[in-house]
C-alpha cells in the first residue's frame, strides 16, 4: 500500500559529471532522511548495479530500469530527440508521461531534457513555452523564485504573464509563501524603463485582480538577493546572464579572499580561527544547497540538477522533486491558470 | 603655455550625491598627483567657492564658472535637455563642443548626461548610438572593458559591431593593450546561441579582416571576471543586468562575510588577525577603485562618475578622463571607424 506521503521519482543514473556513483549514493542519501521516496533508476544496468551493492538500504525503494542508451552533454537537442527513446534520460521522462513516476529528475544535458520533456510531456494548457526555473539564496527570510532562467533566449509579454503565474504558484509550492511577492526584472524601476513587453507585461500585472501573487513593480538586478521579491519574472536572455553572473562573481570574490586569507603567515592564522564562522558562510554560497531547477509549464515534472553537483547537491535535488510531487504542483498551476486566464481581460493571454 | 601633457576638464561640481563638497576634495586630490590637470569647475558660485577656500591649491588650476542651475537626480532626461543651457551639468558639456575644455566629468543623473551630451555633441560618424562603457575588475593582468550598460534598451547587430571598434579603441586608450581580445556576451558559446541579431554580429567580426582588435567568439557571463576577455560587447540591457548583478552579488557575499566574522569571539580575533590581508580585498572590490564610465560614439569625451563614489573615487574618474585625453581617444576612435567602414563588407554597417 502506498503512503500518502509516497514519491516516486524515476531517476536518469547516467546524467551529470559523476554518472551512477554520484546519482546512487544520493538516492541512498536523501532516502535515509526521507524514507517515503521511491526510485525508478534508469541507466546502464551493470554500472547502476555496481553502485546499487554498495547501498543494500535502496533495494527495496528502487526499481532498476535498464537503458541502452545514454544522451552525452554535448549532444544537440535535435540529435538527442531521435535517441530519446532508448536513452535513460528519454526512458524517466517517458516514466512521467505514462504514470509509472510522479516526476522525473536528471543531471544531464539541459537543452536534451527540455527538448524531450517538450516532447513527452507537452505544454500544459494556456502556456506557450516552458519555463526553467529556480531557487536563489537571499538575505532575507526565503530565497528566490527565479525564472526563465534560459529556456528561451526570447520572450514576449504573454511569455512573461504566464511565467509570473507559474512562477508564483512555485514559490507556494517550494517554499510554501500563501502570496509571494512578484517582480518583473528591469534595467530601472520607473514605468518607461525597458522593452515594450516588459512594459506591456507590467502593465497588465499591476491591474489583474484576484492572482495567486502580489505584483510589485519592477525590480533591478543588484537587488536579487535582498530579499525584496520572493518570485522574479525575466526572459531567458537576462536570466540566463544574471544567473550565470552571480555564480561567476561568487567564484571571482571567494578567489580574492582565499588569495587574501594565503597572503601572509597572518592571516592564515586569522582563517584558522575564522573557520568555523567560514562554515556557514560557505553551506549558503555552494551551489548544491540550491540544486534543482525546474521546467514550469509541461504536463509533469521535471527537475534539473546542475551537471556537476555532488552528492548532497543531488539529495538536495530529489528533496526538491518529492517536495513538488507532494504539493501537487501541476495541478497547482493548471488551477491557478484557469482562474487567470479566466478574468476577462487575460482571456486572449493564454496560448 | 600648455604643456603636451596638460588636460582641460569640465567638472560639474553638482552632480553626485556629495554634490561640491566631494567633487572639489576629489579635484584637490587628483591635482596633487598630477599638476598637468586643469579644470573648470561649473556649479554654485557661491558653494564651489566655499569648498575651494579649503583647497588653496587649487586655485591657480581652477576657473570657476557659474552655473545658475542644477539638474536633479531623479529629473527624466526629456526635461533636463530643456534646462540644460544653464545647468552646471550642461554647460560643463557645452564647454567641451566650444572647445573651452578637452572633456567633461559629472557624478550626476546618467539619463539626462546621455540625452544632453547627445544633443550637444552628436554622433561621431558612423556610429547610431553612444554607448555607457565601464572597465571591470579581473582576476587577469588588466580589468575588462564592458558596454553597452545601459543607454540603449534594444541593440540591432549593427549597433553590436559598431559598439566593439569603439570599445577595442577604448580598451587600447584606457588600458594600453595594443590589440585587445574582444568578446560578445552571450548565453552560451556554441556558433547557433542567443538572439539572430547576436549571431549576425559574431559573424560579421569573425570574417573582418584587419580590426584594431581579436575576436575570439562568444562570452558566457560567469567568465565575466576571469581575464578572458579584454573588451565585452553586448546590449544596454544584457549589460546593465550583467552590471548591477555583479554589485549586487559583491554587496550579498561581504554582508555574508561580515555576518560570518561577527558570528563568534573567536572569528572577531580572526578578522582581527586578517584585517591587513582584508584590505587589499577591499582595494579590488570598491567600486571607487575602478570608477568612470564613458559615453563612446560621441563628438567628444563625457565621463560619467558614480553618484555614490567618494573622493578617491571621483578622483579616480579624474585620472581616466585625462588618460583618455591625453591617448587623443575620440581621434584614434575616428580612424578606427574609418578603417572599419572601408572594407567592403562593412559599407553597410555605419550609420
Amino acid at each position: 500500500m502506498m503512503s500518502k506521503d509516497q514519491a516516486l521519482i524515476a531517476v536518469d543514473a547516467m546524467g551529470g559529471d559523476g554518472g551512477p556513483r554520484v546519482v546512487i549514493a544520493a538516492l541512498a542519501l536523501a532516502l535515509s532522511t526521507d524514507p517515503d521516496l521511491r526510485f525508478r533508476v534508469y541507466g546502464d544496468e551493470a554500472l547502476v548495479r555496481a553502485q546499487m551493492d554498495l547501498f543494500p538500504e535502496l533495494a527495496p525503494a528502487c526499481t532498476i530500469c535498464p537503458a541502452p542508451d545514454v544522451i552525452s552533454g554535448e549532444e544537440k537537442p535535435s540529435l538527442a530527440l531521435r535517441r530519446a527513446r532508448k536513452s535513460s534520460m528519454g526512458m524517466a521522462i517517458s516514466a512521467v508521461k505514462t504514470g509509472e513516476a510522479d516526476a522525473a529528475l536528471s543531471a544531464g544535458n539541459t537543452g536534451a531534457l527540455m527538448a524531450i520533456a517538450k516532447l513527452y510531456l507537452r505544454m500544459m494548457r494556456g502556456i506557450d513555452r516552458p519555463a526553467l526555473t529556480t531557487i536563489l539564496p537571499t538575505l532575507g527570510k526565503n530565497g528566490v523564485v527565479m525564472l526563465d532562467l534560459g529556456a528561451n533566449t526570447e520572450c514576449d509579454m504573454r511569455n512573461l504573464v504566464q511565467f509570473a503565474v507559474m512562477g508564483a504558484v512555485y514559490a507556494q509550492s517550494a517554499m510554501g509563501i500563501p502570496r509571494p511577492r512578484l517582480s518583473l526584472l528591469n534595467i530601472g524601476t520607473e514605468e518607461m524603463k525597458g522593452t515594450e513587453d516588459l512594459r506591456a507585461a507590467a502593465a497588465l500585472l499591476r491591474q489583474t485582480e484576484q492572482t495567486a501573487f502580489q505584483y510589485t513593480g519592477f525590480i533591478e538586478s543588484d537587488r536579487i538577493g535582498q530579499g525584496d521579491a520572493d518570485v522574479i519574472v525575466t526572459d531567458g536572455f537576462s536570466g540566463n546572464i544574471a544567473l550565470k553572473t552571480i555564480e561567476g562573481t561568487a567564484r571571482f570574490i571567494t578567489n580574492l579572499l582565499r588569495r587574501a586569507f594565503s597572503s601572509s603567515l597572518r592571516s592564515k592564522l586569522g582563517f584558522l580561527l575564522s573557520k568555523p564562522a567560514f562554515r556557514l558562510f560557505r553551506v549558503y554560497l555552494d551551489p548544491n544547497n540550491h540544486n534543482g531547477a525546474i521546467f514550469l509549464g509541461l504536463n509533469g515534472i521535471v527537475v534539473k540538477s546542475h551537471g556537476n553537483a555532488n552528492v548532497s547537491g543531488i539529495a538536495q535535488a530529489v528533496h526538491l522533486t518529492a517536495k513538488l510531487v507532494r504539493s501537487n504542483l501541476v495541478n497547482c498551476i493548471a488551477d491557478d491558470l484557469d482562474m487567470f486566464f479566466s478574468q476577462a481581460s487575460n482571456k486572449e493571454l493564454q496560448a
